[in-house]
């Protein structure tokens, strides 16, 4: 198998975490017998550094001509005073190569277990995946500006029957491959969005006779996520919601820098990175958690490259050095052993 | 002094709490010789189901010829899936009376703190005010509605410069009066209006040099609250970020049946209503918890009618009936002592 893929470091601690994944990649090239290619390129603040532009022409010509994207992270406290912001690159390479399907596990790895800020008997044994819409609503619905010489405001949440539908399809066919339960979060009681999002997903439901599909409103799906996290498998929402829902149940683990997702459109060309930011204040350290990120490779072998058995290598690899004790700073634990971003990945290499 | 209140009882356990509550308004009568009177009125599927309306003009009469509004609950199964649902009554009495500032007290009660799902350390000692924007935005925008013969939709995040201003002013007026820290949340990397709402955070802080003030994005404020909810005092921002960061603030504390909430008007006329819902599943069994509605009456005495010591009074005696360890069924305790609502109620008038 050849594939060609780009990095893309960005800021703070995305390129530690960038170089630990390139590492693993070159592991999997060799045992397996791949060739996997790839080269680097600019987004977010350096790119903005460099060139003006968070997502320069270059970086997405790379990406054109690639079959998958390893991102680190973007941002940070020197460019948040500006107008031109990372954070579009970000939003601007989801939106070209219509990244509509993000996907978020949200596991509870045994050894990290203590590590949450939830009780025990809460967390224990949670295992869900969120399906957040990343291309419509509220982050690129129009109009979207001020008014009335800058004395009102308005943004718009916006969505096309065809965007919900493949998103809540996503959804489904994501429940069918696990626990076959489906949560659909919306407002429905307030959102004429919410009301023909909802309609959609039973609609689509009969199509999937063996999912069970619960309607959960966003504030009482904000609550359950804290006081019985267990109680889903996966979630499927619009962009906003689903942004403060992922973000919500990503804390309930109390291990952020161990969470990949990936960015997928149609055809499972995808954009992998870590759901962590590029916590500029440890940057270049050797500190960073390269977890998330190398679980991203693994999502990216999944999705992208349907490589299920190297994927679930990836995983057990990591698994096997959590429950050996081996942590990074970031993880609170009162045993374990603390390794460096390049040590904490050699280790996960050594396991695989 | 001489006061009348409209009781809204509404659907499922409504009507049991506002009994509750209407019993401490008697008893605060008695021994502060006030003259408070009270008449009931219908909202929600009560309403419904009696005029077909979930707001009726007599109810909105009543409550114009008020000083104040006590609200059960509204909601349940039954209405669910009908064009008129009872929470309209709620949307409509709030946008009536131009209550736009939601405040919702997020406290910890020592005796109750081992029923949060977080662990003790992180949950000890958080008190935190939610001011929430209550009649703009999403929940109140145009255009929101199918387009396309149903093939998009739009929903509208509206708000004026007025709305923004008034909202803030609470919420720095509010941290005045407790530790002097607001943090506002928004989306501003996103959207417009939340870069609208920045500025004038920044402007009016101008005005509060002693407020400290902390700018959080809601997907970053919806992980604090779990990790480190100690770290907030006041937090504003508006109505539907509001809505999703008060529930999900409001189960930390593991005793949803014990928050109020007040939702005023520039001339602190006001709704209070406590934060739970209708419950219909124990509804006319004398289990439910009377101590978020009877905490809104203490609002309403603080708020509306400005009779601060006598609201203390209140959270003292709830206090005390807490730390004496008599509970409700809602709430875990191990060795509690379970009241039904009346005998609760009962037990805070003994300690008034
Ligand atoms: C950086 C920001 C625009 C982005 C988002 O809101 O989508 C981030 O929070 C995320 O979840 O990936
Ligand atoms: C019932 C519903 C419309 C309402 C809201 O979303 O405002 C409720 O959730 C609340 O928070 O009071």
């Amino acid at each position: 198998m050849k594939k060609h893929i780009t990095l893309l470091p960005g800021d703070g601690i995305g390129p530690e975490i960038v170089a630990a994944a390139k590492k693993v990649l070159d592991v999997i090239n060799e045992r397996y017998d791949y060739e996997f290619t790839s080269e680097e390129q600019d987004i977010g603040g350096i790119a903005i550094d460099k060139t003006g532009n968070p997502l320069p022409e270059e970086t997405i010509k790379a990406c054109e001509n690639s079959d998958a994207i390893l991102l680190g992270a973007v941002g940070g406290p020197k460019w948040a005073n500006q107008s031109v912001r990372p954070e579009q690159g970000l939003l601007k390479i989801r939106k070209h190569f219509n990244l509509f399907a993000n996907l978020r596990p949200v596991t509870i790895f045994d050894a990290l277990e203590s590590s949450s800020p939830l009780k025990k008997e809460i967390v224990q044994g949670s295992d869900l995946m969120i399906v957040r819409e990343l291309t419509g609503g509220l982050y690129f619905g129009q109009p979207s500006e001020r008014r009335d010489n800058g004395k009102s405001v308005i943004d718009s949440l916006t969505y096309t029957r065809d965007e919900i539908e493949r998103i809540v399809k996503i959804g489904f066919d994501t429940a069918m491959l696990r626990d076959k339960h489906l949560t659909s979060v919306d407002k429905a009681n307030v959102l004429e969005s919410s009301r023909m999002w909802r309609e959609i997903v039973d609609e689509i439901g009969k199509e999937y006779p063996e999912v069970t599909v619960s309607h959960v409103l966003v504030d009482a799906a904000a609550m359950k996520l804290i006081t019985n996290p267990k109680s889903f498998d996966v979630i499927v929402t619009e962009n906003l919601f689903g942004d403060i829902l992922s973000d919500e149940a990503s804390v309930i683990t109390g291990s952020l820098g161990v969470l990949p997702s990936a960015s997928l459109n149609q055809d499972n060309f995808g954009l992998y990175e870590p759901i962590h930011g590029s916590a500029p204040d440890i940057a270049g350290l050797g500190k960073a958690n390269p977890i998330g990120m190398i679980l991203s490779v693994g999502m990216m072998l999944k999705y992208s490259f349907n490589l299920e058995s190297e994927a679930a290598k990836i995983e057990e690899a990591v698994n096997k050095v959590l429950n050996d004790g081996y942590v990074t700073a970031d993880l609170m634990s009162d045993d374990g052993q603390v390794l460096s971003t390049m040590e904490m990945t050699d280790k996960i290499i050594s396991y695989l």
